[in-house]
């Protein structure tokens, strides 16, 4: 799994950020990328990293404000036009569906996919075998979703040096012990599932929160995650306009992660008015928390793996 | 006046070229810009220019594809976010006004300024005491429109070293003379206009054609213009594509110059097909007409002043 930002501006697009889409890369999972929030131009981010449309799976909107939904149309259309036909699911608020419905019609754009959009409420928005969304209202200005991403426990691993050693045949045998089953051998012996297989291994957690101030519903979506995205669109000089307009501090985020008890925190929705070098300085006044945090740029990407979460690289630009 | 291009390309945006944009510069002449058509990110265009949306005053929409309007929502909330507070006013074809309607109720946009947006028929679509603006449907896929905009006569300039012999006080009488009136001096001598002013000048007449192949309405459009500005979405080996879509070749667009007797062609609205290499073939194709012919790329400017055309620079990029 990585993270990969397309977008970690607030409200319009700067020089330096764009606003709001986050790309969570579930390739070798699932072979599919999700998407949270679609800000305007996030077709034109796609087009500086190797990500191809046609795998996007599903796209979460946290909340209707223009940054997070205005890339939508384009993508949509675009996601066609280069061949993509696998069934694409937008889940978001109440309102979203007539507005993509008429965007389309308005623009005479037919789509060689099956697009489903689901307006969602707080619950579990999607469960398969692989995965949980949860989602849960926070505190803006105007409705706003948080989600929590559970992967469920991984099948565990099958450890051929012991199927061997019980001259298990290679073939179907050995795919329905790494399911689970017991099986029976040709000469009559029977394999135990458990006897083949190591540990089940945890899959991750993660909260991806809209926009917010601080609120309990942060906290609950991101109890004991991996990694906690919130967005911190002001720093502590500029705390009352956090206040004003609905908005979290970097010390609002990291205040959520401590009480969640959550591992690692990524930053985004960075007003512009924060340069390069101002970035230092919002670190500094989270310095004192135990967990690693931190702001996310454009074209940044984070991969987990082995429990641990590292930048990895910043993609072509 | 100047026509300064945001985006270039056709369908949909790619690395070299954006989706269609184009920027009529009205500083000298009334302080304002006008554009036409409206792709998505052409408010992350105009970053990269010395644009301010605040200076904004029409907007123009040739038709409704997502690769004309997609940047419609953006660029009206930054302009408000920005300070802009002079009305605006949207001119498109049928359906233009349900969706930014919806689109700013469903994003919560409250712009701080009038917006109108007056859905067109064919004829004048504005005039005021320095321009008119015609419409014509042209032969699109959809319905499309082209404008021609015509430039009145400039008032003629006041000869000073006339005034100056015959005695004219400075003052409010030079203004008198100069907008056509005569006068009578504090001395009763009667002084005539055209007496102390030159010849009137002609205002400018320009083209600009939204997606379209060769049609008799781009030439009528096209008459006698200074500047045609029409697309040329394919070049001859791909015209056959061109007539399916109902895009036109170079070929077409010179075609239609030629025909209205104009005296300057840019295309815009490249297919993403052609690379920069590409252009100088394209070129070749169109190379026994004789008027010149421009290919826009992206941030070119062109300045029409003293009757020519001059490619002055591409803005920072
Ligand atoms: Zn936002
Ligand atoms: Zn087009």
């Amino acid at each position: 799994m990585q993270l990969l930002f397309l977008g970690t501006g607030a409200g319009m697009p700067s020089k330096g950020r764009n606003t709001t889409a986050t790309v969570l890369k579930l390739l070798e999972e699932r072979g599919t990328y999700w998407l949270f929030d679609c800000g305007e131009a996030t077709q034109h981010q796609m087009l500086h990293t190797t990500l191809k449309p046609r795998k996007l799976e599903k796209i979460f909107i946290t909340h209707l404000h223009g940054d997070h939904i205005y890339g939508l149309p384009g993508l949509l259309g675009s996601r066609s036009f280069l061949g993509g036909d696998a069934s694409l699911t937008i889940y978001g608020p109440k309102g979203i569906k007539a507005w993509i419905e008429l965007t389309l019609l308005t623009s005479s754009t037919y789509l060689q996919y099956k697009l489903n959009i689901i307006e969602i409420e707080d619950g579990i928005i999607f469960e398969d075998a692989q995965f949980v969304v949860e989602a849960k209202s926070i505190e803006h200005v105007i409705p706003c979703f948080g989600f929590k991403i559970t992967q469920k426990p991984l099948p565990p691993q099958l450890i051929i040096e012991k199927t061997d050693a019980l001259k298990v045949p290679r073939g179907p045998l050995l795919k329905q012990l790494k399911e689970g089953h017991d099986v029976e051998l040709p000469d009559g012996r029977i394999v135990l599932s458990k006897d083949v297989t190591g540990d089940p291994k945890e899959g991750f957690q993660l909260a991806i929160l809209g926009d917010t101030k601080y609120c309990e519903n942060s906290i609950s979506l991101s109890q004991g995650a991996d990694i906690v995205l919130h967005e911190a669109t002001f720093d502590k000089e500029t705390a009352e306009l956090a206040g004003l307009y609905g908005h979290s501090t970097i010390l609002d985020a990291a205040n959520v992660c401590k009480e969640a008890n959550a591992l690692n925190l990524i930053v985004n929705h960075i007003s512009a008015r924060f340069l390069p070098y101002h970035l230092k300085e919002m670190l500094n006044q989270v310095a004192h928390f135990d967990f690693p945090i931190h702001i996310a740029e454009d074209f940044a990407e984070y991969d987990w793996s082995n429990g641990r979460l590292n930048k990895i690289t910043d993609s072509e630009r």
